[in-house]
């Protein structure tokens, strides 16, 4: 059973899932960041030694969960012996043979959320995709997420990716155009609270119907007047008439073919 | 006081506006609707009368209310005598000026949401966003919203305009986020629930904090692996690129800037 886990990176996830692992009584032995005011933030937080010296990172640990940048991951693999080591990484688009190439005792836990250090989060609701290199680890990840999680799916790497495109779409990019409409707002001197109950109801429509179905508006119909409106609104910013062009585009694409 | 409705149209949007005004006991005199079928679906659920002919609008009423597209609002007005009328259209796209041509008597009536049919939806918490050619009309508008919502706000149409603008990027095109994700996991024979909590999260979010704050993701950070690794994923749909690649080169820019 996973009861003592080292905590490789200290951004927004490995913050989140170290204070869940905290909470739910698995000990943390150690964070570790490339930089050491991230690893003391979320050290003292956590009351753990923390580091920022590859070679200092403390093994002595029953898994070494790797949440950094993608990019990151080969460095600290590169310098730390893990081939004894159960080592899971947190990565959408990283597959685990990835890992397998360091250790032959590996696998996947990856929550699936959006996460920002200023904002407490209920770990429960969170869907916790895991994926492991033997049936025996998988029970042990199986076991570790349901100390945290109400919601485990066993994910392969392929779905996965698959899954991690997804959520850049359903998430990032539909922030980046809450960020837009904000703007749109602030730039007029009104609320971004007019939009509130909008977004609201946008999301809460399609957790009982599909988001086909759900659509609504101008691109729909393709209500040329509107739209052309809309583009006479936007004639100084060429980037947003762009993005505004190609989504109403497509929607209408989409909806043609019904 | 309005007692009395006429109701213009019987789409999404007149649909739910006609039942919630039924439900607080203003008396829907009539529905047209270009269409029999619609016109009579309304007022079959309502227990109204309903046509279908210009000329047999009743116009013994309070209030006319415009809830048609936009195109198709000039065809009723030049038919119909609304000079001695208090209308209001529901439509954030058009000014109100459009209006004054046909009677002086008029105003706008915004509910700021997105109607599908097949949702019920509580109109107490929806956003009406009212501007009226006389502060006399505005104070009978402003008495009517108030018996179906909470939340009113006085919006003049240029605001509108941009409100209706902001909405279409917060609703219309997040959903359309929304659906591609769905079908990205279709695809993959992956469950929409995966995405469920995240969806909710993400728009959660920006009710306490602002979109810029709340970004997270590749985008954001460029990590140009994921970026890549996702745009190979979608090397035979191009138009999905197309949009990834646009909105992922957007958040860059706007966040390298901050």
């Amino acid at each position: 059973m996973i009861q003592r886990v080292t905590i490789i990176g200290a951004g927004n996830l490995a913050t989140h899932l170290a204070k869940a692992f905290s909470k739910a009584g698995i000990q943390i032995v150690q964070v570790y960041s490339r930089t050491l005011g991230s690893a003391g933030a979320l050290g003292t937080t956590l009351g753990v030694p923390f580091t920022n010296i590859i070679s200092e990172i403390d093994l002595n640990t029953d898994l070494v969960i790797l949440s950094v940048k993608d990019d990151a991951m080969g460095q600290v693999l590169d310098q730390t012996d893990l081939s004894q080591r159960l080592v899971v990484h947190t990565a959408g688009s990283v597959s685990m043979d990835f890992l397998s190439q360091y250790s032959e005792r590996c696998g996947v836990f990856y929550p699936l959320q959006t996460f920002s250090k200023e904002r407490e989060i209920d770990f429960s609701g969170i869907p916790v995709c895991i994926e492991a290199k033997s049936a025996e680890i998988l029970a042990e990840l199986n076991a570790l997420a349901a100390k945290i999680s109400k919601t485990i799916y066993e994910i392969n790497s392929d779905d996965r990716k698959i899954l991690h495109l997804a959520a850049v779409f359903a998430c990032n990019f539909v922030n980046y155009f809450y960020d837009i409409s904000g703007q749109l707002l602030e730039k007029q001197g009104l609320s971004f609270d007019l939009l509130k109950p909008l977004i609201r109801e946008t999301a809460a429509k399609v957790m009982v119907m599909t988001p086909s179905d759900a659509q609504t508006g101008p691109a729909k119909r393709y209500d040329e007047t509107i739209v052309n409106k809309h583009l006479k609104l936007m004639e100084d910013r060429p980037q947003l008439s762009e993005i505004y062009s190609l989504i109403t585009n497509s929607i209408y694409q989409a909806h043609k073919k019904n």
